[in-house]
């Protein structure tokens, strides 16, 4: 295994790729080849049954290439596999995807032989791979990927990167996320992680400019001690969700990705131990998380304030709030005062500050009132409203959106919203939450535990 | 208070209704109001101020109309509905639905004084009253509602009721659901609970013939030893949210719908000792399972099977199954046979059944060979496929969801179905669930207590 860190850069930005086992009809990599093969990008497809494919001449063997190749992407199926790295060294390439699975995660002794070699090959030459089993990376800095990314058709990038294990997972999140309009900067999938780990791309990413919040989903890991050591020197925020908690779970994980998962004890104490790196329980939960630490100042302090139509949903807050040892904001006496001056005699003012039904004509007065309380560190909007009276009467949603921007901004204090009905009002919330950068998400406890990392990242950073 | 409990049936379905404070100019209720007096429900708007709204007659006072009355909504203003309520209990009526705010939950003297007076009216007469601070009724069988929902476009309806206390969350409730195909029964929304609260509800709905799972949202209780009575006799599956469980959050309820929140261990106790009872975190995990209790046949052990295309999600389920206690099932070999001759040679056939990017050609199969071993109970399907090639080749998923129903029918075994992916992937899904009664999740831990759920129900009731 090399120790340069550098080379990693050849899988995000390859100025020559040949794609191995390319191909034009239905199978495992179409996406991929025929989007590649459209790019700007220098992509060689190698087939050794094949001529051409979407009007390019297709190579029999990467040797035959007359060009350099920096990158190969392998999808050949398994028994070809270890040949077509070998053909791959030969060539002097500097980095191979292998996306085919089926190798020690099969448990099948030849297949795990198989990967064996492979990864003899990786500690003896200079060559770095990633995988197999996985699709590799996405790039959204200059839309380079070796997944099933659809760039024909636009996606916002962002700064939030993403380290995973599973192949197919590294397609889904990006999908998902694009729905969400969660903003990704690169996506890695390791797999069976046979030289490139979780350890090498930790610390590509904190060098990585483009990367501002980093996202691990790991199952297991293969150079315990390493991890520790750059979890602990990491300077940007990293959320891990670590599976393979149980013991079936963990039997899963081996014939997974062949990966051990280990005891997951220790794992909860290693995260524990280092400021920044924050355990989370599922990948909405991580992304959401995520997403605050993106586009948010971080808070001063531990002091929240809720804005609501719904007081059952502030008290759900409330509950959360308290769970995770944050603030109930003690609004200052003129900030009541002040609200007060617009609110009908029923509106609840109190933090939480339920306004009911009087939401559309007393929301800016109150943003304002609330944000500029010296005494409020956060805001938690949770917007609860029936659709029919918005659609009815053109409810000003956009708005409330600029105006939480502009004060956030100003005041510099985080404000996520929290999103309660139909799809089409989530919907909604979501097509303008770009623009404005305010998160929309619609699960309190993931804003209220956004709030508490956001807090805690803060001190630990004593800013 | 009034002992009679088949005097709910008024508020669910009335013979005639006045609506005093009926508004043909936006304000809160004015979708009801329109809804109502367009539907066949013999609808009588009053309002002092004015003559006509939406082409009918309005009439001052209550008792100027000629017809008998069952049925009262009052939306007035709060400093107006003590009067509306003498005026309709000297009219006859049986059933008042208060859904104005602003009383005992401001804290504010005076309001506190007038619920009361109400809570007096109620006792010393055989009127009953649902609020104040709520949105009442929506009964799906008859289409009534004295809520926002929007029953001119079509919402399906459903065996699901649900007891609530907060107003807004009434609406939002049934969008959300509608946008789920999760479908609803009867909602009820109860307020500040002057005199019909959460018992009477139970009572109802237990002996109600559309109703099959009832799902509570609960702020605080009144008459706690009676609900305590009440939940021992229930024989239909009940889910609870219960919230105001921290100290703040309590404080927070008070001020909410002025209940008292009451310790939450207490709470916890009681609902853990009778069976068919049983707590829940969120309102997206309650709606979700009441779904599969709505549709899915128990289960006669606990050994769960799972079918993935992701190997990471098949871990994550199997932590779940582990934490809650159940059993990941172990497949005859004879049915891992079966999968092999159909599988290519890297697909993980051991439970959790990991089918990868094989899935479109080996699903069939798989289902068939799983559902029919007799080592399975119950099947969690979980699909991660990018939707590239499910778009670029028409992949087809509702032959799948055929397939699951007609096998979960034949084998009277449940299925749920978790899809992970862009909201396109996730609105195909739901826009065919509703026909093959497979329930759509989002999150493998709602499903998975929606099996544990179901298996400790079956147990209790000796199935």
């Amino acid at each position: 295994m090399s120790d340069q860190i550098t080379d990693m850069d050849v899988f995000f930005n390859p100025k020559s790729i040949a794609i191995i086992g390319a191909s034009d009809t239905f199978k495992f990599g179409y996406n991929m080849t025929k989007y590649l093969l459209s790019s700007n990008f220098k992509t060689y497809p190698v087939n050794i049954n094949k001529d051409f494919i979407f009007g390019h001449k297709v190579f029999k063997n990467i040797n035959d290439i007359p060009d350099d190749i920096e990158l190969v992407i392998i999808i050949v199926r398994n028994e070809f596999v270890l040949q077509t790295v070998k053909d791959s060294v030969k060539k002097g390439v500097k980095g191979i995807i292998i996306e085919t699975a089926g190798f020690a995660e099969t448990g099948i002794k030849e297949l795990v032989k198989i990967q064996e070699e492979i990864e003899k090959i990786a500690k003896n030459s200079n060559v770095r791979i990633i995988g197999p089993n996985c699709v590799g990376i996405t790039n959204f800095n200059n839309k380079f990927t070796t997944a099933e990314t659809d760039f024909t058709q636009s996606i916002d990038g962002g700064t939030i990167s993403v380290i995973a294990q599973s192949g197919v997972l590294g397609n889904i999140f990006i999908e998902w996320s694009a729905s969400q309009k969660i903003g990704f900067s690169k996506t890695i999938t390791l797999g069976n992680k046979v030289d490139v780990d979780e350890i090498d791309i930790l610390e590509y990413l904190e060098k990585d400019a483009n990367t501002n919040v980093i996202t691990v989903y790991l199952e297991g890991v293969k150079r315990g001690p390493k991890l520790v050591e750059i979890l602990r020197k990491l300077t940007k925020p990293v959320l891990i969700l670590k599976n393979g908690r149980s013991e079936i779970g963990s039997k899963a994980v081996l014939s997974h990705t062949g990966s051990i998962a280990g005891n997951d004890k220790i794992y909860d104490t290693i995260f524990k131990q280092y400021s920044g790196i924050y355990r989370v329980n599922n990948f909405y939960e991580m992304f959401n998380i995520a997403q605050v630490f993106a586009t948010q100042p971080l808070p001063k302090g531990k002091n929240i304030a809720i804005i609501t139509s719904s007081g059952s949903l502030g008290i759900i807050a409330c509950d959360e709030i308290e769970r995770l040892g944050l603030n109930l904001a003690v609004l200052n006496e003129l900030t009541i005062q002040k609200m007060k001056s617009v609110s009908p005699n029923w509106t609840s003012l109190k933090n939480p500050v339920d306004l009911g039904p009087s939401l559309f004509t007393t929301f800016s007065h109150s943003l304002k009132a609330i944000l500029n309380d010296e005494c409020v560190d956060a805001l938690l909007y949770i917007f609860a409203v029936p659709q029919m009276p918005i659609k009815a009467f053109s409810l000003p949603i956009t708005p409330q959106l600029r105006e939480m921007r502009n004060l956030s901004t100003k005041l510099n204090k985080p404000i996520i919203t929290c999103v309660f009905g139909s799809r089409w009002i989530v919907e909604y919330f979501l097509k303008h939450s770009d623009k404005y950068k305010i998160p929309i998400m619609t699960q309190i406890s993931h804003a209220i535990k956004a709030f508490k990392f956001m807090h805690d990242f803060a001190v630990s950073n004593k800013i």
